[in-house]
């Protein structure tokens, strides 16, 4: 087993090993690219580390050094060395970029003896001491995890003795005197003097990164992107160039298109004289890349010529970073840039015109999951008219969408409020850090004080599809007492309503309207190449009308479930119900529900309206009866007045209606058997609306759904009311209505003798919700309670109730999937139920030649781009 | 298709065209038996019926009269002729016996005319008269379904009038006058007269037949005896003998050997000058059979001699029914004998020994279900001795046990009382009817003051296996006023306590302590047939040393489900186990087990006592905790208070652990996966005892059963926490002990992911009664109220937690034993929960190739027979 290569070794395909970092970097060290030369320590010698309860074994250790002798040969400079020394950094660099996640040192092989040979090499005494103070609080921080506040109070304190504002103001002289406060602060913490040998400084420096892997937010961000824990992250070490030798040295980062809009055109910022950290951590507002050609040209053009090679070499937008030192250009990484959705459909089908990629790759290129950025809503264009004064600051449009919210000002607040039920949140901050990434998580939209266009703040929102306005320097945010104060003195307090526009910048002091995403443009010929490839087709479960035109406008194939007992929640249907609910006898019964047909009806022809020409599959009311009813004695009494029944009564029959395990209990068919009437009310709803619908020249393919079927003598009981009602009225109004009755397979019983069940059913939809349910035996009510346990203790990796299990759910969907073409050969398979929007959960649905997936209408585009990736996967 | 049979055309092996007692009249008819001539239309016929909606298809009414026609010939007599008359009578008879559930009409053929040439025919005026009335009352009961109080109330008014006690005094006049009566009672309630053709007569009696097969308690008996109501009955219409011609005629019903002690000696009853029905309804009190002798010495020779000859060709106790007319013998039926299951287990064994069947056939003659008469406690024999001198009665000892319970004196209080929690009861009646069937199914003990042994308080008891004393002709019972008399004068009340001897016939006026059964003379004999035979083991469901031991001495091979939760509820122990509940931290939690500790431990030293040599099969904590802890405020108030917190901690405690679906929530494994505290105590308890009983010499074979386990993850994280606790005890106890660990397979997931588990798990017992719960997805505290209506619309025709559903929980059953042996061939598989004792679950699971089944130890015997009987079943 190799554990270290020389950049030399690997290739960009080597990423499990090398990290994404390491494996480019040596990518373009073999394109020939001025890359600081270094080496990269495995993945694999991350695992062995933790497997050796945190210690590097002596082979990895054996292997470091003899890199560093080859890395001394091509430098021609020596670690610890006095003639020519060499100063390597240290990152971190796991198979998916984590920003920000991991720890990184930088300067390391400094010592007293060093920075005066450093001193007197680059005759810059100021650099060489600015340097090595920057190393041992890196260090101090990274590898012995001391508190960052008391160095950063040090500095603080000799620049107010100085009376100092900017850092670049401090001389060689009191950059000394720094370092021998952190020197005295280091031991004073530590009990042990600051480590003088280099070697020491490396191999804890690696031991520190690996160990950074398991750092909070790391584990944090891991769980909110699934990266397997068990992945372990890469080491890269690497000569030191330096941004920071003076005016002809910089650093900076930038995109070859913009990652905001997909816009092809170089995109990035720098900072004269400044270190990498100083540009991501958004401490100074960087330039804009386009005038670092007036700076330093010969540098700019060699890098827009890079950047040029690399997209070619990458077929991708590429995200670099550079440094200049003393005006010579070096690479320090390139990875597949990060972007917005509405960025990376544009860059997308860009790169399919200019012929680079195929419309296959360009597919593969988004992450279906990403689209959901896209579907949020945006202003409505008249509201905002009307609050277009309302504009307190505008800063970058850090990632786009809009967000009206309650303003929060500190992550832990808002937890706290959106447990308490505050679903609408806007995050002011200074600027955020990575202790930040749950509350960023939960937010609507992020506002940032500073930063620019690649702060912490605007990378992850971009990541999480938040909405982000960043570096809105004009507002003073007071985290201490919750206020946000704009530059004409007004202050918002903790709750007050705020709106973001992440795709202009503009801050409102005002709620502002929201309206539905739109599929138009670039998004609109992405989603055609999708349709063009995917095989399952994507319907959308919708309750009403206006629910059925989102779906229908995110291209819908059609309704996949519609839940009827929705329909019943209405002030006068609800009623009814509940008095059908109480009723004694099958003629009370029948009385309140002749009550809500033509209710029921109308919502019927709505839908069937919407859906012109495309199946709508109506599901039969589903939920046990209870949670029709109120719970508090106070609510009964109210209710017992209006239906005109005794307290007592009603009460009784509220207690005799609960259950103990209410998800296994009289609900679904078993409901349409003990009363056949509300069956029968049902059936005259859906066929009376659809001979009515169709009189107007509308398409109308009712499919009628029989919920919970475990027997298929329950669904031949329900089917035979079915069909003499709709028969009935069909044959009754000389119509030549085709509907269909099928089943959902969401019991496991179903699914083992789905065989069966086909001899009635036309269709099956699984309901892969209740299905994990039954088979885990994990009330979805319940399971919170202990699941995150399990996804701690390992014991699960990821929440099935999200993605479907495949071993165990997923094989009983595959055994009903056989078993029913085997008695029907056409039967219609589907999918109802949060599955149908989960990309993953659609590869395996695919796999299975189901015919559709169906989900919230929000998601429609994200599962009909999974569907076709699926499709290209599966090929 | 041919409909109808004489009984020359049939033989024994014909009974599912047939029914039982067609099939066994054709077979005694062609072993040239005294059988009177007739023939059988055929359950066939009766489904032909039922299908063309009640009406008899011109095909069966062509060969009915054909049939008749040949019966003419044969007899030399003519249905409704005037020279010599055929009279015939129509019974019904369906596949298996249903005694007095459906209905029969005699002397069918009689009209004005015919009766008055009968009269002419026999010099018997008073007979014909009283053979036209019968008919004419039974015809107006069983066709017509006129209320049989109308004519029961003209008969009496007429025998008061003539101030007659005994119908047998009425006059051949009085008879005429009650006849012309009765026609015009007839006439009033139908509005047509009665009908004189014979032709119409037996149409309408055949229909009438078949009509019965779906009155009721013909419903009722099918459905608590697992009756197909597919089947339908056939109908035997037969040339009448008289019993009621004198004194030289009689008819009685015999069984070749004792049904309810099995002693081989005829048995039997009769009445001399009385037709059929009055012996079975148990109005006058007949003789023994042995007195027959004495008084018609030929036919009682023959019918001996004829009881012989059946027993030795049907190979079995017969029971049968004769008449004598004018000193002829007829034999009217024969069929295998029910019996007490004492009494089979006896004629069994004894049948072995006489050489005339093998034990397999021994073994397959005793239904397994009927041990449960055997197995149900009988009174101690010192509490008994105290109070012999509370006898209040002596009747027939006619169903053997011993009941006590509290008086009921109707099958609705009993019912009612039932519901109510009451559990045991015992029924008193004048005498019982078909209607009270349900009332009789439920009581412990059933007292008739009227009725000899084949009453039908005596037969149907017998079968149900419930104690019976039946004939206490010295005690009064008033059904209006809910007392019981006796002959002292002494009253007792609904709700008074009365004990039942149905061995010796002993009515007690006080409750009398009872001891459990135990196995003994022929009963063990029997059950070594039944070992020797059996290839799947049976264990025992035992939660504590003395239910242990009740196993153990019924056969148990070991405990096959220890619930370790029951041990929990003990005063001391409830109070530490809700103080681990409420803990906070895990030191408080396991401060909390340690108190546990000791108690758990000595309760597994009992077990592994009473089951020397034996597996040990241990579940860890199983149900939720909300289950501990209490439910009303009153009781959280006084728990509060005991356990030093404040009322509103704990109930904020008690309300954060309710769960929506508790079943499929926080319990099992997951229990032991956030409290992993827990699994070590039960360790410590489970090994520690186990280590310590081993120094006494007992051997000890714990096996640690891990519940709910759905992926392999979750086993092997509980399994570490046994091994790693386990292992060290035994090591510093320089022990020797050998333990398994293994799982539940009681959700669908464990079973579809049987092979992954199998790697943990080194043995499976599949918790049947969860994976039906979750396979269904019926919870089964709620199932029931809508089950009942998937019964009465036949959706489901068993109950799934009682008798499993082969083809999908089954199925899984099926599934995870093929991947578990395929993982770990020589795995343990066996079965706890309630179809581990269900002999047709237990038919099944031996299929499967399972090694044991584990059920209540009262149980035990009943499944070690129905393993036997799976065995040979399956050769």
């Amino acid at each position: 087993m190799k554990y270290v290569y020389a950049f030399s070794e690997g290739n960009k395909d080597m990423r499990d090993l090398l990290g994404g970092k390491g494996a480019n970097l040596a990518e373009m060290t073999s394109l020939g690219l001025p890359v600081p030369s270094g080496f990269t320590v495995t993945t694999e010698a991350c695992l062995n580390y933790y497997h050796n309860n945190g210690t590097l074994s002596d082979d990895i250790i054996r292997e470091i050094f003899e890199k560093i002798e080859e890395l001394e040969k091509i430098t021609n400079k020596k670690l610890g060395g006095l003639d020519n020394p060499l100063l390597v950094s240290v990152r971190s660099g796991a198979r998916i970029s984590m920003p920000g996640m991991m720890d990184t040192i930088l300067n390391l092989g400094i010592n007293d003896k060093v920075v005066e040979s450093i001193a007197n090499l680059t005759n810059n005494r100021r650099f060489a001491y600015d340097c090595y103070r920057r190393f041992i609080q890196m260090y101090a921080d990274v590898v012995m995890e001391l508190p960052k506040s008391s160095f950063e109070y040090l500095f603080e304190d000799i620049k107010k003795s100085k009376n100092i504002k900017l850092d670049t103001d401090l001389t060689d002289l009191d950059l000394l005197e720094v370092i021998k406060k952190y020197k005295e602060e280091y031991i004073r913490l530590t009990n042990t003097p600051f480590p003088e040998d280099p070697k020491v400084q490396l191999i804890e420096a690696v031991k520190a990164v690996f160990r950074s892997w398991n750092n909070d937010r790391a584990i944090t961000y891991r769980h909110l992107n699934n990266i397997p824990d068990e992945w372990g992250t890469a080491v890269n070490v690497q000569m030191m160039v330096y941004g920071n030798m003076g005016d002809t040295s910089g650093t900076g980062v930038a995109f070859t298109r913009n990652p905001a809009t997909g816009e092809n055109k170089l995109f990035g910022e720098y900072l004269i004289n400044a270190q990498g950290e100083d540009v991501v951590a958004g401490i100074r507002t960087p330039q804009d890349i386009s005038t670092l050609k007036n700076i330093i040209p010969e540098a700019f053009e060699k890098f827009v010529n890079i950047s040029k090679i690399l997209e070619k070499h990458y077929k991708d937008m590429q995200d670099m970073e550079f440094t200049i030192e003393s005006g010579k250009l070096y690479i320090l990484q390139t990875r597949n840039g990060k972007r917005t959705a509405k960025a990376a459909l544009k860059i997308a089908v860009d790169l399919v015109n200019e012929g680079m990629i195929s419309k296959e790759e360009a597919i593969m290129r988004v992450e279906a999951s990403s689209l959901d950025q896209l579907l949020h809503p945006t202003f409505d264009s008249e509201d905002l008219k009307k609050k277009e004064s309302e504009v307190i600051s505008k800063g970058l449009a850090a990632s786009p969408g809009a967000a009206t919210g309650h303003l929060y000002f500190s992550a832990t607040d808002v937890s706290n409020a959106f447990n308490n039920g505050v679903k609408d949140i806007v995050l002011a901050r200074e600027e955020t850090s990575p202790e930040d990434i749950e509350g960023m998580n939960i937010a609507r939209g992020i506002l940032t004080v500073r930063g620019g266009m690649t702060s912490h703040a605007a990378v992850v929102a971009r990541g999480m599809g938040t909405c982000c306005v960043s570096g809105c320097s004009d507002l003073v945010v007071d985290a201490v007492n919750k206020t946000l104060t704009t530059k004409d003195g007004k202050v918002f307090k903790e709750g007050d309503y705020i709106s973001l526009d992440g795709s202009t910048g503009n801050v409102y002091g005002k709620e502002i309207k929201t309206v539905p995403a739109t599929i138009s443009g670039e998004f609109k010929t992405f989603m055609e190449y999708a349709d063009a490839i995917a095989k399952l087709k994507v319907k959308c479960n919708a309750d009403n009308p206006s629910d059925a035109k989102v779906g229908y406008d995110f291209g819908a194939k059609g309704i996949g479930l519609c839940r009827t007992e929705h329909m019943f929640f209405d002030q006068e249907r609800i009623f009814n119900f509940r008095k059908m609910i109480i009723a004694d006898t099958k003629e009370q019964r029948e009385k309140a529900l002749d009550n809500i047909l033509p209710y029921q009806r109308e919502d019927f022809k709505g839908l069937f309206r919407v859906m012109n020409g495309l199946d709508v599959t109506i599901r039969y009311l589903d939920p046990p009866l209870h949670e029709f009813l109120p719970k508090t004695d106070e609510e009964i009494k109210s209710l017992a007045k209006d239906l005109g029944v005794s307290f007592i009564d009603l009460k009784n029959k509220v207690e005799s209606l609960k259950e103990f395990n209410p998800m296994m209990g009289h609900r679904g068919c078993r409901l349409a058997i003990t009363y056949p009437e509300v069956a029968v009310m049902q059936t005259k709803a859906v066929i009376g609306a659809a001979i009515e619908v169709e009189k107007e020249g509308v398409v109308v393919k009712p499919e009628i759904m029989i919920p919970l079927v475990g027997d298929v003598s329950e669904l031949k009981y329900v089917k035979n009311i079915v069909k003499e009602v709709a028969d009935k009225l069909i044959l009754d109004n000389n119509s030549n209505l085709k509907y269909k009755v099928g089943t959902m397979i969401e019991l496991p019983r179903a699914a083992l003798l789905a065989d069966e069940i086909a001899e009635e059913a036309e269709f099956f939809s699984f309901g892969t919700n209740d299905l994990t349910q039954m088979t885990f035996g994990f009330s979805r009510d319940d399971a919170s309670k202990f699941l995150d346990n399990y996804y701690d203790k390992k014991i699960l990796t990821e929440d099935p109730f999200k993605t479907i299990d495949q071993n165990g759910v997923g094989k009983l969907v595959e055994v009903a999937t056989i078993l029913g073409k085997k008695t029907r050969s056409d039967i219609e398979l589907g999918i109802c139920g949060e599955h149908g929007g989960d990309s993953k959960s659609i590869e395996f649905f695919n796999k299975l030649g189901l015919d559709y997936v169906s989900c919230s209408p929000y998601r429609v585009p994200i599962a009909r781009l999974a569907a076709a990736q699926a499709s290209i996967k599966n090929r």
